[in-house]
């Protein structure tokens, strides 16, 4: 089975959900099932429709498409609001320089309407819905209804298999702004859970958004304050069983405003996997779902940001990564909004099919006593790079008003730390170790 | 029954170690065992002993004593010789002023051989023998001296109370000095406890100098380079059974040699505990024999070294200290060296005391599932403090060549992060955290 994108128009009415499509060796589909995951947050909507064919590679014969069964929306938005930066950064990351070509091809997008869409959320958004319309083509607005709907999709998808429900913790910051944190706690497959919203407002000195930008350029504020607009997306899944890895994902957009009305603005973001144990078809498959949607906007896209990834995602006192890596990039601006905007969203809607197909492949895999032990270790290491490194978490912590719960809700529900672990030679283990101190190509 | 301090000179011969006095209620007191906690290390010393009598408080009616049965020694040791401060504030901490009156009597020290002494110890010591020896009057070959006899005396009073045995480490570090690391992983009693010495050498840059005091006085190095000693001990045991509290103890010494030949110098340290439960009595029994450590030298000590503790260990983003405090203070350099090193000899022989009878309190009390819960979410906290705040270990997780194992030694076994955990009102759980929250004077 190969990699295939297909785009189907449609006027059926439906709710915002996913479906399992298990397609046979010969390569043809059939509907196996189609369940709302959760029902009390489903509406039937009117409108255009469309699926949104994501990539996978073959996971067995008979091995799983996800397809994201959605109805598309053009979101109408808005004029820029300013928005601190703060909790957002729970899950987001640091600033360094990615200057790209471009070459960012358009998804389509469907009509509808701001005020059914935002029924199929896990929450209503953080910004009042009236805003939101009033503001429809601003790309904060767009921004705001992307990342809710990433939310959402992925909230279902693991309801779906979990069988749990999240948790959906609506919170505000006082000094604008707030966010919407969904977390499934000690649920049948998934350990811990969490997938956060943020959608922050309010102003920053000139030399903190000289900080937050990876470029450092200097930008003038009014009396020296800056009005900012920052939100994402993030998320950090922690299975019980230690052949599922961790996924983690981050989508984010900042808007800073200058004294002459001119606008600042770009995209951060990324996807990547911490593995237990070394799956090579696990990660080949992680990593092909990524290069298909990095390949649609720019070719150099997936080698830069895998490189990029590799770099950030270092646990520089144990010389491993955290983890098998993914795609990472920040201060995306070129070449323009539009695209920039576009590709994140290729980015984000591909995190289901990265992930979920890994996670029904291993739901059932035996486990042994030193395999859970093992686990727990390298949580330990998860836990080490979020406190010691993460430039989000850290930026958290240091922020005054930071929701902490939301912040740290990426830390695993259980970490474990040995006194001078090692694996034996030739183990399982020791093949795990040997990669994340020597990151490699996996496609 | 009060805490009393008594000095018994004895010609006996023996090995440096532990002995259990039970005392009844009326006062009198038997021995009760007098068992060499590691035999394979005990060795027969020449020389005048001393009995160290150290303070205690009632904890039952049958409480027990604990007394330090040691052959004093004179130490003799030797002229500065210089270190980088990087591994040895694994345990280590920060830099704030104290400035103190000076009132610290001396404690008697006996006569003895380096190379005997050296026998009672875990490991020989850092710094060749024969270079104590020939430098035995140096401030840095008694601090060594003293901080290996701490860690001696610490590990086998675990031993003894344990059954297990500590797993003895050492390291060197090419750039100059090592240290030795002592731990117990998963005994009868400690689920992890480790026990460290380093002893380090090397230059520091002006600026890394200036860091290091909290003075931020500028120091002058030949061509920007300043000769550096550091050295110290440090330990965190984390128990099994959640009425028994975690401690730490660290004491640490610091030489710096100036473009002239001068030096700087300065001694910080302190000993905290965190229970998982308020035990009333145990925290009154823990501050009382620190201060009783304190008052000998200087009655200003305890108030302002308790004050000072509450504040370092003190994890800002959740509105908590880490627990419920003892006694902390670095850049001691007043009224003299001489002095200054009494005051933390005082402390690291209070380290047993104030410890050990907590631990035979708490050693077979019952405990719920709730309780050890619990117990993960406060080692989560102990987590987050470590790789968060510790000055010591940030320092040390961003020296190249650290000893990471060494640095994390101090992070428990294992540790549990819940998303929203809130204690509900009048349990246990929701005092503890009360008093984490408003730290309190507790004699």
């Amino acid at each position: 089975m190969t990699c295939l994108f297909l785009t189907v128009n449609n006027t059926v009415r439906s709710t915002s959900t996913l479906c399992k499509v298990y397609r046979s060796a010969h390569g043809t589909a059939g509907l196996h099932s189609f369940v709302c995951a959760n029902s009390k947050r489903a509406f039937l909507l009117g409108g255009k429709c469309s699926f949104i064919r994501t990539g996978t590679r073959p996971m067995s014969n008979t091995s799983q498409v996800w397809i994201s069964f959605r109805r598309s929306c053009k979101v109408f938005l808005a004029a820029g609001f300013t928005a601190l930066i703060g909790d957002l950064l729970a899950g987001a990351s640091h600033f360094q320089r990615a200057e790209m070509a471009s070459k960012i091809s358009e998804i389509e997008e469907g009509e509808g309407d701001i005020r059914e869409i935002c029924k199929t959320f896990m929450s209503p958004p953080v910004t009042d819905i009236k805003v939101l319309e009033e503001r429809k083509d601003a790309m904060s607005t767009r921004m705001e209804m992307m990342i809710m709907e990433t939310q959402a999709d992925f909230c279902k998808a693991l309801e779906e298999v979990d069988g749990g429900t999240f948790k959906v913790d609506r919170w505000s910051r006082k000094e604008g702004g707030g966010g919407i944190s969904c977390v499934m706690q000690d649920g049948k497959y998934f350990e811990k859970a969490g997938v956060n919203v943020s959608v922050v407002s309010g102003y920053l000195t000139e030399e903190a958004a000289k900080q937050m930008r990876s470029r450092g350029k200097v930008l003038k504020g009014k009396d020296g304050k800056l009005p900012f607009c920052a939100m994402g997306v993030s998320s950090v899944i922690h299975p019980k069983n230690p052949h599922i890895p961790t996924v983690h994902f981050n989508y984010r957009y900042f808007e800073i405003e200058e004294a002459d009305g001119s606008k600042q603005w770009w995209f951060g973001g990324g996807t990547d996997l911490t593995p237990v144990y070394i799956d090579l078809e696990d990660a080949a498959h992680f990593h092909n779902t990524l290069k298909s949607a990095c390949d649609k906007h720019n070719p150099k896209y997936y080698p830069d940001f895998k490189k990029w990834c590799d770099n950030y995602f270092y646990i520089r006192h144990r010389g491993e990564t955290r983890g098998i890596g993914g795609i990472f990039f920040d201060d995306l601006d070129s070449p323009n909004q539009e695209k920039v905007f576009n590709f994140v969203k290729s980015c984000a809607k591909a995190v289901v099919p990265c992930y979920l197909p890994i996670v029904h492949k291993h739901l059932n895999d035996s486990v042994s006593p030193e395999e859970k032990d093992w686990q727990q270790v390298r949580r330990g290491r998860y836990v080490e790079f979020n406190l010691v490194y993460d430039r989000g978490v850290k930026f958290g912590l240091a922020t005054p008003g930071s929701r902490i719960e939301s912040i740290l809700m990426s830390l695993p529900l259980t970490a474990r730390w040995e006194y001078m672990h090692e694996p034996a030679k030739g183990t399982k283990e020791a093949e795990m170790l040997e990669v994340l101190r020597n990151p490699k190509e996996w496609i």
